[in-house]
């Protein structure tokens, strides 16, 4: 499934804007865009630890991705600090005969087969794409470009990377956290391996 | 499609919100939650024709509510001033055998009824209910309850009124118009006249 | 200072979206919009307890509140689940003459009535209220209506309770406490009790 | 007044969204984060033109900013799609002694040095900083770093760039528009000549 990172900010914002806060930026390391070291245990220190996570919404993250109807049904349950916009089956959906794809596991893909094979037979039918819409289950692939501030993302990987979430949602949001830059990740890191170990 | 107005505010929560700002609490006709012709007339002038529509978010409404899953999708699109709690299908599926619903249409009521009887076939095989939701419709009906204040109800009504919205959801938007008080309709009229003369 | 409720939500709201999601409302023991003793604990467990928070959203309150504006201009941090209409300064000014308020305390009271009287002095010299308005201090009261809903009361809480919180947004939190209904306070006793304690 | 843009997203983030949601990349004349002309013609078109402007949320300015106290409080009438981290003066009061600062007018300068005269002075008694806090005018100069998406900065300029708004955040609006790319600017151009020309 696609998941790729098109564009993101550099740390330096969150940095700043911290250090605008307190004013002590004269005690800032970073050069330009360069994250300093102390810079970077700042960011963690207030926006995490000290709770300040308002400081985290200078942090954007937009990728290209690709998700289940599942999945991205459970986005009615996100609504601060996402931005999305996804390709549109009202469009689309007979111009894309033939290409329509299922994320499936092994015990569904019989199913889903078959039920593809009946959206496909309404396709020929020449039923109108909002007709079709209807047919389509959620395990349906929709294509489209996701954005996350640092905060939102935290409290998005908080829920769904926990073990007792949908499964598909979960490698979505590990996904997105392995796509994330090296040098961000530590902004994520306990929130996701406190989930592993089962908080 | 149910659609039952379960709580909203009295339109005097609008009224005297503005007449705090402009400080003329003295001119006011109401009494207690009884709206005077006077306020009345007041929240309209100002949070529609003078664009103060933040004294229209002091007007709640809750319903219980019917709909399709491609009309819930169309909720990840809507944000702001909204609340929701849909019934989840990770724990009512199975238990809830048999009695799933699906919102179809003249032309899609058989190929729904052969996918639904695909999803039965599933249920019977065992397959858990994270897996069996991967099989569901856009048509399947979900339940829940539902807020909007009444300025995203305006926005919600401009949108999904229009000729050229799902029919589906517009069928929800004009279900929600039609079950509010009559005497709090005044504010969302228009919105929807236009739309139906084609705006 | 002023801190009065005006209007509030039925429990009953919050308790049947929960056993909507479930789908137990035959377990509901609520008659109408008075709460029942299960259906009061299912709120607290599932909204507190387990986190479902966003259930709480259906609980609006809404006040009529006189604060600083040193305490205005702390909900520029909070911006969900809020709504506000405060009486403009631009229009009321010069209108409201020898009605202006401050609030003040032991040590402040002399330098705030000097600046008053400065205040006072340039609305007789006739400065239009735009002008005026650069002069008020922030101990300078305004007066407004405002709404949360549970959830969001809930985090308005945790921070303005806090020992090390300004003093003036303080006793705003717990003047709009105190003006909760009895019957509602059990939602956010923990939250202060745990800050008055030190957390 | 310092404002000094400090980040923003390149166009083709919103273009490169609006292609997804229309599944035509193909037609796309961009290259990496260089705009090309077809493209920026169709993020006006879509995002403006046909009212699809959550693809302007993809779209994001940071800014370093000062304001007064005045303009700062109408934030609290702003609050989707901005973030903002301002200078304590909780903490900054004491410290910063002899260098604050006011935004003032020919006719309220010696109203406001005659204030700060008297801020300067409990300084001096060393009232702590809370107290200190209540004396300063709305005239007062705060520091901070401001984030806009495109989306809400329209909105921003279409309310805060009319000749009936306050001076001050009608200047603060104007600098902001100033000091956009060049490139970006066609995205709010109409919105500010129609509030010039009285709309």
């Amino acid at each position: 499934m696609l998941c790729k990172l098109l564009n993101y900010t550099p740390l330096t914002l969150a940095s700043n804007a911290i250090r605008q806060s307190h004013d002590n930026q004269n005690l800032s390391d970073s050069m330009g865009d360069l994250i300093g070291d102390k810079d970077r245990a700042l960011i963690d220190r207030v926006g995490n630890k000290m709770k300040h996570s308002s400081t985290l919404e200078f942090l954007n993250y937009v990728w290209e991705i690709e998700m289940s109807t599942k999945t991205l049904l459970a986005f009615t349950r996100h609504r601060i600090g996402i931005s999305m916009t996804i390709r549109s089956t009202r469009y689309t959906t007979q111009k894309n005969k033939g290409k329509h794809q299922v994320q499936d596991t092994d015990k569904t893909k019989d199913y889903l087969k078959r039920i593809m094979d009946i959206v496909n037979e309404a396709i020929e039918d020449g039923l109108n794409n909002d007709e079709i819409s209807l047919l389509l289950p959620q395990g349906y692939i929709y294509k489209g470009q996701i954005q996350f501030n640092a905060r939102s993302l935290q409290h998005f990987f908080k829920l769904r990377t926990k073990s007792d979430a949908h499964f598909q949602i979960r490698e979505l949001a590990f996904n997105l956290f392995d796509s994330l830059p090296d040098s961000h990740k530590y902004l994520f890191e306990d929130i996701i391996n406190n989930n592993i170990k089962g908080k």
